[in-house]
């Protein structure tokens, strides 16, 4: 079991990577949101691999095909199912399992758990590609947001150890990042981004793989969405990040760097401003105990390098019960940092649609 | 609604913190599990306040009152329910609520969340003092892992930028952590741990406070434990750790230094040791794609200093809508990391016991 | 795991017949309602044996002692627990327990479920007692409904085959019904109501047990709560029905009857009334589709008769493998649908209150 | 939010009557399962239309596209997705929608509680075509509940008042139930079938509809599945059962009558036969409590009439905000009850399954 998350938007994800096609229903949208097919299929872009040197060679179509729950484009507020076919796959690639476990794979301890009986070609349910249909999830919890007057944007805040340069918490540029959207490697400072460029072209030589850092922050929230502990923004958002595969870490506001600061410089002061209650800086990123503050909500999520990489590596043979090397063929990306940035945004927009819904209730929207 | 988790393992959680009581209902753990109430009671000791120059000056008993789900020791598969009466509450210490919000604390979101009608006396159900209701869960989840082989254990890797050792995530010395439990400072160096101790009392002395970091290790774990995506050991694991208040960074295994890491070094190469699958290092932290590997799960978990402090700080006046001086005078720990080890540790377990309980069964269990 | 319900309004039981304590944690209802106590405790009277001829012997005061989730009688919007201490145990009754299980009763397969465990004495938490706790939760909900305009009352249908008036569904008499609540047998029909209690003392004095028929409604219903499916009104509020124990039966609006109807006499016309879109008559029990049509909502449950009679019953010795009689000493109801009323009205506002929260949200009340 | 339910087995819909396609996903069988696609296509032919005389006009292959969760016929563990493409559409015969809302249907209530976004063209979401899905989900957990020993059949118990003869609860005949499946009217008692089917046609004749009882069994159970309360066997069974579009009833047992019954002539008495601890009778349906006891589970389900009926009928113009006739055009079953037996041995397979894999955890079945 593993497929689903969400109490008032509930997300169900289905598919293997090597399969027939793969897909999410998503179960909760109120009936009444427009869905602007074109903004879905040009954000689920983003995260297509389109031929360039910095992904993988394998090529797909990924233009959802919506089976249920819209009708002229308006959601009826029932489940909305997208399908995605699958076409461009080399199962030989993979013949290697299950007898040899890729290192930094779930292959191993997905050949145990299931008995042998999980189909693990191009990694099967297990494989990045199901981000597609949890990027489709979060595009359509992304239009309901973006009708509430809430925004997220994400940047690459870092590959291989080079850095961007960091979001202003206050007043994070969602215009700037969404302008990067278009780069080969989505940054705030363009020199950054090139030299990112480089170390995956670096690695990629190397027959090997580098990762990275998103930053991500949404705007205009409403204070007062979630709740201490267990429905906590925090808890909520971790959960669905580490979600996303090869994520290995997640922080909010000053996150790890507030370990090692004081209460008096790390809380954030409040005053008011323009008849608005606000914080003078936001080291909490805009949550405090679980609850959203109203100020931006700001995250990092740290990635490891992809795990298939050419270079030889030592594994065992579980037929044999012997050690063994393995050169994995397939095609794969040298960092998937970057067409990770949309599937974060829809991670992160689908946690707080869910919050937002528990408290306004899943009453159709006014067109 | 923010009181309860979990599927196969579920806990509810209740009480606030100048209330009458507080305590949490685990309901799920199979028939036949004998618990050690001494045990539980000595693991809820570790987090209470002993009257010493670290914590809070508030005392309480905190000895749980067990009113359902054991009979003779042994649960009986039914809920189980523990309260723990409020004693020694000083409410007038918080007249300033709820018209002036502390920063760094849920109070403004709660305020405009409930309609000014939380209890936010003591923080109320906000509390770190909740944490109790929430270890108390987390000690009967340690009870049936104790059970299957499965151990937990935490120390402080860091307070205030002071670092103790990090574990060897190959072979995490249990031992030695659980043997620092008696320390002031809960660490595998001695000497770290006094450093941390007077950084923390030159923080108190400034009416101030300081932050830190717990690094937690489980052993004894099956391989295959947890699913892709939602349900994945990391996914489950940090929506319970970013639950715990004052939470703002989570990692598994290298975490964000892998981020900076080349696949080819990042990467736990595979071999047979004693007969068994095992990798020759542990950067994943025995995760890989939300399955355990069987290898140990390590993960480092970030607090931001304690929100209450001494020292006068920028709020507002919710009622005159002006910006205000706020200093608390309540009785609150200079550093709340030392307490929060075995928070942690019973966070941990309750993920790993539902996980567990998926794939086993809640079967009775033979004694 | 047993003792957990709901999604937008949770419900969490707990507690055993002959334990210390049970309870119930209501988790999930808006900040800013205020709780009556003294209606809620008379509401939870109406369920106590108060030491007439139609009751059990066993005498509790059966008092809330609500311990979170209040704060000067309005709800903060954090989970509400109440307990009720159990005083009046006679646990030596049950001196047949765990080898000779009772007919009728779950104590066999409770037995084998949780491998001799289970805590029977008093029927454990498989107990009527603990309808105590759900009819607490159940006042809760009831009271958040009666701030929107949501009457429930419910009747004695019949009792031992003697049978009241039924309903008009069209304009049920709440009325009627809570001015019948006095009464030893809260019928419309005080006539039928005293041959009912003349077959209760019947069977109590041949030492044996009675069951019947509870028709319920509810008034002031928006339309369009629920959904298709799964979560349909039928459906959950079934569920919630089927969760009270020695329910048998539950059927809405016409029912079993309706399976041998025309389609032509069965569906509902509709037509104009004052300017709303109303139903001439009401045979779909106020439910089309899993979603309320805004008539009344009207649903009968069927209790079996009480299972543990004084008369000497087969059963089986498990220690020993073999037939054995038995004769059940304790205190019991003749019939226990009387004092179900309360639960049944509690069980049918959790449902609804659920469903209304999931389509408005959980934002706090206005006073 | 309508389409999932299910804790370990976990099953969401999607589609509409008139939408490209509808399916399933179903989410919690463990790895290891052969699943025996001509088995399962056969069990949903037994719901499909087949252009006789009792059922609609509209005719659809219902054969099931896998694209999930499957792996040479065996189950991954992973999400199972089937799709069944919608072909044989007359969306022009809705032409009065969402102006005249059809008695008896859910048009009314879909309509004010989606604004007016709901596609309600052959009903949309809410139209008994989604059994089609729901039955395809059934059919995975009736393969698992197989695997284990365990069987469900069903026979139509009456239809239009006529009555097959009803089954032996102590020793339900499966296999002449299987048997009839072949038949018109699936009943035990071919003479009763016979009169049922003149009863259908003299309906369809008179362009109205007719209802019924379906009466089903579960055979081979464990004793203990289920809990007291909220996750009891009847809790979650009649959840699923009410689920299903058109039920107004459920019974477990002596359901209804066994309300009037005495507790010594209700509860069933135990002996000892062939070592095994069983009841000498079996009133109590197979259920004490919410747990099974052994003994063959039997249910009652109740259907009202097919809504949609060629007879004018009294309704309103919504825009108009006046009475009017309408007579529903397009292509109906006289009776819904035939088709409906898979769906209700699908829907307790669902039910069943999951309390199993609950007690027996997911890990992965030997072939």
């Amino acid at each position: 079991m593993s497929g689903h998350i969400g109490k008032a938007l509930h997300v169900q994800l289905f598919g293997e990577s090597h399969g027939t096609a793969l897909g999410a229903t998503v179960d909760g949208l109120p009936a009444g949101l427009p869905i602007d097919i074109d903004a879905l299929t040009a954000f689920l872009q983003r995260r297509a691999a389109k031929g360039g040197e910095l992904a993988t060679g394998r090529m797909e179509a990924d233009i959802p095909r919506i089976i249920s729950g819209l009708h002229n484009g308006i959601t009826t507020g029932h489940p909305i199912t997208g399908i995605f076919e699958n076409a461009d796959t080399h199962s030989s690639d993979y013949g290697f399992l299950p007898d040899r476990p890729r290192p930094g794979h779930a292959d191993y301890p997905a050949i145990v758990k299931s008995g042998g009986f999980d189909d693990l070609r191009g990694s099967g349910h297990h494989s990045g590609r199901l981000t597609l249909a949890y990027a489709f999830a979060g595009g359509l919890a992304l239009a309901l947001l973006a009708s509430q007057g809430i925004r997220i944007a994400a940047h690459v805040l870092s590959i291989a150890g080079i850095e961007d340069v960091p979001l202003d918490p206050l007043k994070p540029d969602m215009a700037a990042m969404q302008k990067a959207y278009g780069m080969p490697v989505p940054t705030l400072d363009v020199q950054a981004g090139e030299r990112m460029r480089a170390a995956i072209l670096a690695a990629k030589d190397d027959s090997d793989s580098v990762g990275g850092v998103v930053e991500v922050a949404a705007t205009g929230l409403p204070v007062g969405l979630g709740a201490p502990f267990f429905d906590g923004v925090e808890a909520l958002v971790a959960e669905h990040f580490f979600s996303i595969p090869a994520v290995k870490g997640v922080e909010f506001g000053a996150g790890f760097s507030a370990s090692s600061m004081r209460g008096s410089a790390y809380n954030d002061p409040y005053t008011i401003r323009d008849g608005k209650v606000v914080t003078t800086k936001n080291d909490a990123g805009g949550l405090l105990g679980g609850l959203t503050t109203g100020m931006p909500l700001v995250a990092r999520i740290a990635f490891r390098p992809t795990a298939s990489i050419a270079l030889s590596q030592h594994t065992v043979s579980l037929s044999n019960h012997v050690d063994a090397a393995l050169e994995v063929r397939g095609r794969h990306d040298p960092c998937i940092v970057i067409r990770a940035l949309p599937v974060v945004e829809g991670a992160l927009a689908l946690a707080i649609a869910d919050l937002w819904l528990r408290q306004n209730g899943d009453r159709a929207l006014k067109e």
